[in-house]
């Protein structure tokens, strides 16, 4: 490897896992392996064996699963005090997974050695010592975890070099310094491993940080820079409390801005798409503003803002976002100028370029609406049919007349339509799951005979807004709603004094456009 | 002020609503101004007034909030290329929203001035200088914000710097440094500021970061410790792209970990509130792993963790979590279950602490509840009604037969209700502004005759979430409200497959709430 080179060593597996509200099957845990292999992580670590059964079918698994460019790493303990390391249930775990790596923690701080291990600093240091040299004398890489190391450094500074000294003097590779709780500073955590690798030469010095502080990715960089070349990290930043270092962040930083390397030639541009596939499989939902990856990421709503990057990109944006498989995005709201409007409306954009009059006849109406609680942000579909009326270029499928709707607690909620198509009036009834819902199946039972193809659109997703909460029930609602024919997907929104009122408007804009783009 | 005093200056109300989905209303608006008030921070920046009619119509109304701790500021731009301050309508717009404060930002960056600016470096620096000392002959406090600054110092430092110098030279108090694009690291803000700091004596020097690396905390945190001494950031960090730096974050870590001060005695306290307030008030989901603030933050999950906390709390927990308002959470057994039931409902909990059974029956009803979609956190009256309910303590004022509703596009909403009170029906009808107006409208009808103290009672606020958005109309619905009497407020909860039903229940709660505690 040349010298700018920086090993990633993956954890979103393991202490990942931590993170509340996180359950990985053992599938799930496969096809995230699967994936951190493909992007091109340096290690693996898949969990704890012996901790719980689904980590020991992991690596049983695991044994099976062809990596082309990452290793796998088992993780596990230190011995228990006073007692042999190839007695040990939690070290005979580790060698039964089977995996080149094994990863194991002990501790560096000496408060934790009395309280939480409640042996003496000495068995501390022979448990580290026993263990990675019996891991070593089977065969297996060792790498070493000094967690607490650095608020064990602030406590006791000679006895935590001590744990360190003890690991890399018995065989240890990689010694990696961990901010376990979160709590350091990037100056604390550079000066800490500046004057670890002077005392502790010839070994490998790693990083592992959690976000308690919101400061894990800049305490990341920090400790590179102070000369370690190994980081621990989790896709997403998942993992315990806060999380840990988010390798989303950690590995563009490094390669974009630090001139290290990470990932093999061409990887990086998969970040975008690991992230989300791992939220996936996780079944998390995304943070639309993470750094790098996230859907907002290179979104630009403010008009000045948009105005310049039409001009040039890199005015508002840190990196040219297809380096990391991300995307420009230019969204409208009452803070546009006319410019967002050319933009967005890519395909109609050179026409509003041609009639500027009709680009600020619409910004006008945009603010309007906008001032009275419409959001067009989440509402592709309803901004597009607005910008094709400003272009007297909006077709007409149908005319509304009339809805009703009768629900109460004894009976099943029942809606009636009646629209006009051409000449031909339509009027017709359904029950529904809820008003909104029963409006909805009256809608496109009246509409069908006309429009055979609303058989194919199908809402996907509901939300609701009350906009002036202190109004209470008699507050304004806003309605976004999601449809797709099976292929595409759109987005409307309605805005009126009630639920229902809103919900329509919604509904019938979402068929229109539907019918619009069909 | 003491000289370890940073100013916290805060621009939720204007940069961050440049975030996606974020819209708040002029009364969202008011509410988040009196929470940064009472939080103690130094600045509020309220928006741009003249960009949009929401931003006038928010200024015209701060004009009379009384503010305890803080004072608001306009935010805008300097004067267009080759015109007078005096004449320009932004410069205008910034002078009638009447606040002490004048926020302007101009260029720094030699490439924005050529490519979105299109003027000449000569006259930017006039546009700048013009501006600032027109706001200062009119009575403002002026700070200046450079934009872009750190880009524009690497691409051509002294034009960079020349800028500064000419807000300096113009009077204005306090320049803040921007790193617009959010690209830069904690190295570079350090140095530059320093040199900043030499260069430009005499002016209180600012730092404005965006979270676009993952690092505007820690970015904000070097700038303080290279001599800035004003930090620009918006709560929870919202913001365009991947947001602002987060003041949830950097107002914990100056205080608590770099001994500045940032808020007045015992307001620390207050982060946790006032961030949950700010995402209930921006309708936005919260992130549970925020630092310091989360609902996660301090919430332990591992064996291992668990068991250390319980011997000593900083064997896992970076500060004291009540330093800022929060708590720590163990995710674990029944058993700590029945603990937390006692603590939460305080003048109740002595009596579940003498009838454990009743406890453990109220912890399997709440966790049956929470996984059919209730949420209690939220919804303290709803649950202490079920508390009360395990003890057999709970008051029965009336029994419901029947709602029903009509509504329709052409009638105003209405609804019937049918109730037993005692022996005696009621059964009554109302008109309202939506259904759920009308429901409630009908409801305090029929009660108004035996519990006339009802017409004390009013609805305050309404929520509504889809639980399950993919099940589209069809999804699961909760709603919150709450309800006051004038002088106390409670909320209540209502789930159910239909908004309506929803909210029935959480209404019905409401009274009986009400009438419980009258």
């Amino acid at each position: 490897m040349k010298d700018n080179w920086v090993e990633i060593y993956d954890t979103t597996l393991r202490d990942g896992a931590q993170g509340e509200g996180l359950a990985y099957s053992v599938e799930d845990k496969i096809k995230i392996a699967r994936a951190l292999d493909e992007i091109g992580v340096t290690y693996i670590e898949g969990g704890w064996p012996g901790a719980n059964p689904k980590d020991v079918e992991f690596f049983e698994r695991a044994k099976s699963v062809q990596l082309n460019n990452a290793a796998f790493a088992a993780f596990g303990s230190t011995r228990r005090a006073n007692g042999m390391a190839a007695d040990d249930a939690v070290v005979q775990g580790l060698l039964a997974a089977q995996t080149p790596v094994v990863t194991i923690f002990g501790k560096s701080w000496d408060f934790h050695v009395d309280v939480a291990l409640k042996t003496t600093l000495e068995e501390n240091l022979r448990m580290i010592a026993d263990t990675v040299s019996h891991l070593k004398s089977c065969g297996r890489r060792v790498f070493y975890d000094a967690e607490h190391f650095f608020d064990g450094f602030r406590a006791n500074a000679e006895y935590a070099l001590d744990t360190l000294a003890a690991a890399a003097q018995a065989g240890a590779e990689t010694i990696i310094l961990c901010d376990t709780n979160g709590g350091r500073l990037p100056e604390e955590i550079a000066d800490a491993v500046a004057l670890v690798r002077k005392r502790i030469p010839n070994v490998r010095i790693g990083i592992h940080c959690h976000n308690d502080s919101e400061l894990a990715v800049a305490n990341s960089l920090a400790a590179v820079e102070a000369g370690a070349t190994h980081v621990q990290g989790v896709m997403n930043g998942y993992g315990e409390r806060c999380g840990n270092a988010n390798l989303c962040s950690v590995i563009p930083n490094l390669e974009l801005k630090m001139n290290r390397r990470c990932l093999p030639d061409g990887k990086l541009k998969l970040l975008t798409h690991t992230s989300r596939y791992i939220n996936e499989v996780a079944n998390l939902v995304p943070n639309e503003r993470a750094a790098f990856v996230g859907r907002s990421a290179f979104a630009h709503k403010g008009g000045i803002h948009v105005s310049a990057i039409t001009k040039a990109k890199e005015t508002y944006e840190h990196i040219n976002p297809e380096d990391v498989g991300n995307e420009t995005r230019v969204l409208v709201s009452d803070q546009s100028g006319v410019s967002n409007i050319r933009f967005k409306s890519d395909d109609i954009g050179e026409e509003f370029a041609k009639k500027p009059e009709a680009a600020r006849r619409l910004l006008a109406q945009l603010k309007t609406l906008e001032f009275e609680g419409y959001s067009f942000e989440d509402a592709e579909a309803s901004f597009r049919l607005l910008a094709l009326s400003a272009l007297g270029k909006r077709k007409h499928f149908f005319e509304t007349i009339e809805y009703r709707i009768w629900l109460g607690s004894l009976n099943e909620p029942e809606a009636i339509v009646r629209l006009k198509v051409g000449d031909e009036e339509e009027h017709t009834a359904s029950l529904g799951d809820g008003p909104v819902h029963a409006l909805d199946q009256a809608l496109r039972k009246a509409l069908r005979r006309h429009y055979p193809k609303i058989d194919q659109f199908h809402l996907i997703d509901f939300k609701v807004r009350i906009l002036d909460g202190e109004h209470a029930t008699a507050a304004k609602t806003r309605v976004h709603v999601e449809t797709s024919d099976g292929e595409r997907s759109w987005n409307t929104v309605g805005v009126a004094g009630n639920i229902i009122a809103a919900s329509w408007a919604a509904l019938v804009e979402s068929i229109e456009y539907g019918l619009q783009i069909s």
